[in-house]
């Protein structure tokens, strides 16, 4: 029998969470003077006491769970930080839309970055900080935060740490689950402080630079200015980012091991060089073909706009300082298939992640081995380990659901009447949580004319991508149902 | 070592083959009394001097051959009957340019039916036979007619074939490789003498009956009209088309049950049912929006041209009696998805084909039910029998590499400064021998303003597509060249 008591316990403990966060803002709110604070206290007073109530009633209940009350608890958790973390934005009356609050809000949590908003400077800053705390709180997992800070969720912490975080074979940080978060965390709010500083450095606000450390590092692609990162001109300010978006879209593991100085462990992992390869060749491809077509004066600059852009598609970021749709089309193109390359697992980037497109690309030389040599056995190999056969199949799954949902996705936003590039774009950009789209959703455009149901459909297809699939999926599955 | 010398005896004797083919188009430029008769004749002499001079040296060669001849045989003699059989286009000035004619003839052996040509009509019938009869050829398979007509070959012919034909778990006819060619071609000879007596009796003229039926059954598309099957108004003659198409999307080896009566055997294949069931399906919601969208007076008209489209591209034939472009958005990406789909295994259609979509359905299932029974071992089950797990790799790696060479193929042609659009949709229809694609190169337009590279490119794709991919890519793999 499904352990329902604990679900709704665990539920409420992370909507107390949410509204301690929410405190926060209400804190910025306080600091500027702005109308805002006290939507920012009714919210995080509801979060608080519904919470508290559910959560104090339950206490008592059995922390023994399996594997359907994980999957459950993941992808509930995120539906309900998402209902609730769109207080601030409707009761204030800054998204008077429930829709675009909540589309804006789930945009958010799964580091999306899609964003109804025509005029984001007008927001008060207590607002403009809640929307990049929550990709921040997105960023590395809502269940690894609370496995971080909420040791009693410590006994079926496994459960749920494998539905919110299922890339093929993890690598574990400490064998115990809690340790792992807690260290994931450490990295997390390192670079998060080290980015702040360095954008200090170069002439931000320190209220820009603390936001832009919350989206960069969560790949999440929401700035404080409507022209997004093109706002900053400064080339030192968008080298950085560059800089904090590439650490991003790596593998936290990976940077702890260069934080214990094994830089070695980092240079010979086969998904970083992969990473590190696609970034560097498309973007000497992308400049050069900019430096040629949009008669850039300056190499730097044709350098740093392709730089920028790919970073922030593969990484899943999502910020602009160019419109890829106003390059031409060879460029689009480019740019829009990276969407489906996604950033490293064990990153906080999303899309199909380079490990996958790794391993598909030597199972396919491996099955043309195996046309010239029907009977020989040759693993796959992956870091020097033969990756068994199961991990193949699954991540083969995986990439064919992952196109066919862009299929059917695409077919039900057409039905709304957008043409193949918006359809498209609209659909790739949200299950790669990416942000910006093609066509009437480009990096200049937002979400805002989208229909009511579509935004809707995207905030789901935001949900399934962040929880790679299968976690979402399988909810829908008969066998998950059957006891 | 490459056994060199049996492999130019094959492609000899197979050039012979095409030289006597192309006499039949001669004779009937000679009943029509046109221009053209000279080049046929030459174009059929070049053939038969070359190719049997050829054959005639290495009559004694080795008849012992394995894998990597298999391969190459297969692969070459696609590429030679293309630059061969475009002599008749090109020598007599009905296609000047030599790109355009090759383009025009690979196009027609691999069943795609992408065309360049701006007025069909102009051609003699003695030219626009042969453009019919390539498809014909094209359409089962040069190796399997080698088969069925010279069984000089029958010592190779397994290895051939099987690089031919490389569905997964092909249903054999027969034990012996020439017997289940010919009974193949059997059925072809007689669903296409069906089909030309019934357009017969709808109306149409003998030759263009026979021209049609010739490219309906290859599921190729060519028409003899610029404004294909739409010239031809009667429903009656549309719904044979439709009839016949359907028969040469489907498996073969199911017609040859049907004609022995056993119906039950059909009515239970799982590809039959998919196939069937998506081709009903989607044709009644395309006839449901047209008739709601387009006006149409009658639901009749909205439901023939809904099917006919549908099963026009699903079949990978590429006919048109309407241009889906001019149909609302939804619709348009609705048959760009059907381009994915493709035939039936052992059909004469091209693209991914129904079976590896089911398998992949399945596999999906599975991943599911993993998900929450890890430990469980469920096979995929295919007409109640367990699927090996190597077929479902090897499915799912066609997939991908399918959808890779899409990617990649996009991007070379967006060099050339097409629009996503035209670009995928030209990718898209080439690889998977449909015909006509999206944007400039929709079922209206054509594809004479390629560029020349362009124009090789997409030849390539139409081949390594009607090979199903690993054919021809293995070619390109270290593997196949070390001894």
């Amino acid at each position: 029998m499904l352990n329902t008591r604990f679900i709704i316990l665990v539920l409420g403990l992370l909507l107390v969470v949410e509204g301690v966060f929410m405190l926060l803002s209400a804190g910025v709110s306080l600091l500027y003077g702005e109308y805002d604070l006290p939507y920012h206290l009714i919210s995080a007073a509801i979060c608080i006491a519904l919470g508290g109530t559910a959560s104090a009633l339950l206490w008592k209940a059995p922390k023994n769970i399996g594997k359907r009350e994980g999957y459950l608890i993941v992808a509930l958790v995120w539906v309900v930080f998402s209902f609730f973390g769109l207080l601030p934005f409707y009761l204030s009356g800054a998204i008077p839309s429930y829709t675009d609050a909540f589309f804006e809000t789930i945009s958010g949590f799964t580091t999306t970055g899609s964003s109804i908003l025509n005029d984001i400077e007008a927001l008060p800053h207590g607002l403009l900080f809640w929307r990049s705390l929550i990709q921040w709180l997105g960023g590395m997992g809502i269940i690894v935060l609370s496995l971080a800070i909420l040791p009693v969720l410590g006994v079926g912490g496994m459960q749920m740490f494998i539905a919110e975080v299922p890339g093929p074979a993890p690598d574990k940080l400490h064998p115990r689950i809690t340790e792992t978060a807690k260290r994931l965390y450490g990295i997390y709010v390192l670079f998060t402080i080290s980015e702040a500083i360095l954008l200090v450095i170069g002439g931000m606000t320190p209220f820009d630079a603390i936001c832009h450390s919350f989206t960069t590092m969560a790949t999440g692609g929401y700035s404080t200015k409507q022209a997004s990162v093109a706002y900053f001109s400064s080339p030192y300010i968008q080298y950085v980012i560059i800089l904090f978006m590439f650490i991003a879209g790596a593998n936290f593991t990976l940077s702890y091991s260069v934080l214990r100085g094994k830089l070695k462990k980092v240079i010979k992992d086969e998904e970083f060089q992969a990473y590190t390869g696609i970034i560097i060749g498309v973007s000497v491809l992308v400049a050069a073909v900019l430096y040629f077509t949009e008669g850039h004066a300056l190499f730097e600059k044709a350098w740093r706009d392709g730089l920028f852009q790919v970073v922030s598609i593969i990484t899943t970021t999502g910020y602009a300082t160019a419109d890829y749709l106003l390059w031409v089309p060879f460029l689009s193109i480019v740019i829009f298939l990276l969407m489906f390359t996604g950033g490293s697992a064990g990153s906080t980037g999303g899309g199909i992640k380079i490990v996958r497109i790794v391993l598909l690309m030597k199972n396919s030389f491996f099955e043309l081995k195996r046309l010239v040599h029907p009977n020989a056995v040759i693993p796959v190999r992956y870091n020097n380990r033969a990756v068994n056969q199961g991990i193949i199949t699954n991540v083969l799954a995986f990439i064919v659901i992952y196109m066919m949902t862009v299929g059917i996705a695409m077919i039900i936003m057409s039905i709304m009447g957008f043409d193949l590039d918006t359809a498209l774009g609209a659909v790739a950009t949200s299950i790669g949580n990416i942000g910006p789209g093609l066509g009437d959703v480009g990096p200049a455009l937002n979400f805002y004319e989208v229909p009511a149901f579509g935004k809707w459909f995207l905030s789901f297809l935001m949900l399934i991508g962040r929880l790679e699939l299968f976690t979402i999926i399988v909810l829908f599955s008969p066998y998950f149902w059957k006891e």
